[in-house]
């Protein structure tokens, strides 16, 4: 009986590993930049970070990593068989076999890979805010937006595997150009990609006068500062982060329009931001999706473990495929 | 062991009454157009036309309505209790019981009810286009879109019996107001509704010249002179089929992000038009959907039985449920 696991999760700017213990407890903890070099091979600068983290941890706590079951959250189109065949937000490990490089540089032959978000999922049903709920989304607000979708109490992968792409459904057709090479999707609108956007233009729109004048001119506005203003209260922030609001309501309609999820659990990077997001995304949702008055209320909660739920589920990924 | 079942599905327009042996063998048909009249009791109109139907069918057949299991496909959000709480496609029934009002005019205990498009997906699953696939979603292109989500082998229902609702996906952000309440639904686009809009406006900004002048005017071309011309390979109503497509491989896109879903199954009264929409929306749904090159191809097949997949799927329901 393996009593501890380590769960990494490979998001568009950092790399945290945790060692986890069976009932959810975290032992350990280590984290690096992500790495976006370009390389003859690909996946090769994700795998050495990421080994390198493993490493550490384990040596740390006196323990040896081929001894230790490990899983890779990874953010992207993953493969039933642990290839993550497409990564907008990762083209550096786009196309890579990253189980295979890591289990080689391991020596190990208990290393297993998983979307992100799916990890995040499986994280907040077992120990968090989708504990008992058999019908919920995990959506993760990052660079880009994951999703992990339970359905009937089970976490829905599809036919390769590549289920809960969640942030590449297109709500405005023909929209904004995204990495992933079509255009619109919410992503580009609900992430923290679609904040930075949506500050750009506000700045050059002259939504947001304080802030431009604060920075000395609009390009130089972040998103970052409209996040700080926001939670100071300055109106045209708050107007801002609103609408970001309304775009991830809209989305959130859309999948319990489909699913009839009655609860969404709201993690990754931006969700830092949720005091600001949430509770207008919750009030607009109540308009937006089909038939409100005939449905009982959906609920927005936040991730239990905020940034850490894709790593703690991860790790739980690894212990059930371990056993 | 009971081995017939009657199955009826209510659509926008017309309510269609089949009798159906347990291997799906259609022995006995009956139709009717859907009432919209107003009522004081919500539902009772669509109850008499659907209790007329079953009661004919019967005596036609010699049987006795109250010992044949019966179920009724409904266009709308079905409660799991088969109370259909919103129908913005059938809103004389919107709100009522039909099946408490069905199982007091036959005398019968086995009448149940589900949504339409679940209904069909059953029936495609089990009989038809959908056998032995584990991940598929069956579309049905009528008045509107409704939607049956198959996962890993099962139906999807969600939290209260709602999942599938499709047609009410948002693809463009505050778009075309849709009879939901809603902006921008999937279904404002896509099905017989989107067909009638887009032709509409066509006609209006000048792109269908021809079938202008053969009407007299651009507010008397219908839909149905835009399929019958573009099936003679009239190019300007050829070009608003493949928009049509275009607007259907959207939609199809989204929920193959969301699904990772292998294949649709497009039923329902546009599909008669399918071979002029289903090779554009095809062609399309390999450029929109994300990753497209890292997924295996996703196929798009016509429902096996047309019009009557709805009604030979709520008999598969009245077999289950009766058992």
């Amino acid at each position: 009986m393996i009593d501890v696991a380590i769960g990494v999760d490979v998001g568009g700017t950092k790399a945290l590993a945790l060692l986890v213990a069976r009932d959810g407890r975290v032992l350990g903890e280590a984290q690096a930049p992500t790495p976006h070099l370009e390389s003859d091979n690909v996946g090769t600068p994700t795998a050495e970070v990421v080994t390198e983290l493993i490493n550490d941890l384990s040596a740390r706590q006196g323990l040896d990593p081929a001894s230790l079951p490990v899983c890779i959250g990874l953010p992207g189109m993953m493969r039933r068989d642990g290839r993550l065949v497409y990564a907008p937000n990762l083209l550096s490990a786009s196309g890579a076999d990253i189980g295979a490089l890591l289990g080689a540089s391991l020596a190990s032959s208990m290393v297993f890979c998983e979307n992100d978000a799916n990890c995040a999922a499986l994280c907040e049903h077992e120990w968090g805010a989708g504990r008992g709920i058999d019908d919920f989304v995990m959506v993760t607000l990052g660079t880009g937006i994951g999703g992990g979708v339970f359905a009937d109490g089970n976490l829905v992968r599809g036919r390769s595997g590549f289920a809960g792409e969640i942030g590449h459904m297109v709500v405005v057709a023909r929209g904004a150009a995204c990495l992933c090479g079509g255009h619109g999707c919410w992503e580009r609108y609900a992430s923290g990609g679609g904040l930075n956007r949506l500050t750009r233009e506000a700045a050059i729109e002259g939504r947001l006068p304080t802030l431009v004048a604060q920075r000395g001119n609009a390009a130089a506005v972040r998103a970052e500062d409209v996040t700080a203003a926001a939670a100071q209260n300055l109106d045209e922030a708050v107007v801002l982060m609103k609408e970001i609001g309304w775009w991830l309501a809209l989305g959130l309609a859309n999948l319990a329009a489909i699913l009839d999820c009655g609860h969404f659990v709201i993690g990754g990077g931006l969700s830092i931001a949720s005091d600001l997001v949430l509770p207008s995304a919750r009030e607009y949702l109540s308009d937006l999706v089909e038939g409100h008055r005939a449905r009982p209320a959906i609920t927005v909660t936040p991730s239990m473990f905020g940034p850490r739920s894709g790593a703690m589920g991860a790790a739980l990924v690894a212990f059930e495929r371990s056993s």
